[in-house]
């Protein structure tokens, strides 16, 4: 096994940062290294907004739910997909814009998260810590507030970069009998493996919190999947220009 | 630089590949490479479905536009979004099934495609070609009947893996400014820096194809967003389960 293949095993969000700063060099490279991630139809449908002043950081740590290490990180960003860039050109161009299809919007989001991911490993790749942050989708338009995005824009995560400090377990992942098919889509055996790996990952929080019951996996997703989650996206996505036609 | 951003700034498509086959020990290290990519809420809501019958690779080429490195290259697999294993303990746990909002269909797209970056960082790691086919899109309904997907479950894109048998040329991304804003959203000095790029671009392509007019990033991607895209996509992921409440 080579040593990039060992670093991406060894993926674990991190919630704890020295105030050691990332160097502006490093930065850029590392938004680079994202850029240089596959686009779909060359669309680049991906606009990072950096936030530095600590007022809005602590107003977007509030509303993704008391999330303090969008304060503390060394860098703090939100990755938006954007139609935007690209359709201003339909004008130049006097094409009608029809960039409102659900199709647009997922090229967009996977655009985004690709080169978020390579984002990431360049990060990792340097010794530094990250942390997703899809709660800024708690309040995606008091984000779209603060950050001005315009129509064709929408924050899809934030990110939180620095050097950790703290060095948390890696979290064990589904068997890969479970989540990798052969041919067609088949759930035999499923059943068993996801069972195990419940007992696995209950002993995981167990161990984690000192004690207790833990809780499985399936406990943890079934209660996700059984809420109407942030239920204001398709209006506030609708506002911004992304019709799901 | 460390050698992780060297690669990861080189990343091309590769779209002509040798007839080496990939180790079945090293596929699987690829495989969980992607699986240790974060997951939003441990969601994990990925599944790969890997497709080896001749037969199905080539009418999955065919479908997604002739793409015929679709069949020779040494895997196709194609990432899905799925919230059907997680969506399934909501019977086991009595819990009502909601996982038909918009934020879902987000969670589960941001998932597949954390997923397939960090597995196609692992495969280049390794001296592998990759690329995304997003033409599986092209006709989602069949490919869902070739691969048996069931409800929950929906074919993001497809991804070719192979050891390269081509040495394409990095192609140039936008400009830093442009793509990474400070604080807000802001589109000053784009417009400029755009049109240099365009310039840069029109020269990419006029140099590969040797000679001729070229076109320019914004002339491309204007006709993109001006594309009624994909119009089937709403429907087939509603029949899907994938509802956008």
């Amino acid at each position: 096994m080579n040593s990039v293949i060992d670093l991406l095993k060894s993926h674990r969000s991190i919630r704890k940062f020295t105030d050691q700063e990332i160097s502006p060099e490093l930065f850029d490279d590392l938004v680079k290294s994202g850029q240089a991630a596959a686009t779909s139809s060359f669309l680049q449908g991906s606009t990072i907004v950096r936030v530095c002043n600590p007022e809005k950081r602590s107003q977007i740590a509030k509303l993704a739910g008391k999330q303090t290490y969008v304060e503390t990180a060394a860098e703090f960003m939100v990755f938006c997909a954007d139609l935007k860039r690209a359709g201003n050109y339909c004008d130049v161009y006097e094409k009608a814009f029809e960039g409102d299809f659900t199709e647009h919007f997922v090229i967009a989001t996977v655009d985004v998260a690709l080169m978020a991911q390579s984002m990431v490993t360049a990060a990792e790749s340097e010794g530094l810590g990250i942390c997703y942050i899809g709660g800024i989708r708690n309040d995606p338009a008091l984000v779209a507030k603060l950050l001005e995005l315009p129509k064709g824009v929408y924050p899809v995560f934030g990110l939180c970069l620095g050097y950790p400090d703290q060095d948390p377990e890696v979290k064990p992942r589904l068997p890969l009998s479970v989540i990798l098919k052969q041919e067609v889509y088949n759930e035999e055996g499923d059943k068993q493996a996801i069972a195990d790996y419940d007992e696995r990952i209950r002993e995981y929080y167990r161990t984690r919190t000192g004690g207790g019951h833990g809780i499985s996996w399936t406990e943890q997703v079934s209660s996700l999947l059984s809420e109407k989650a942030r239920p204001h996206m398709k209006e506030f996505l609708a506002d911004q220009g992304f019709k799901f036609r």
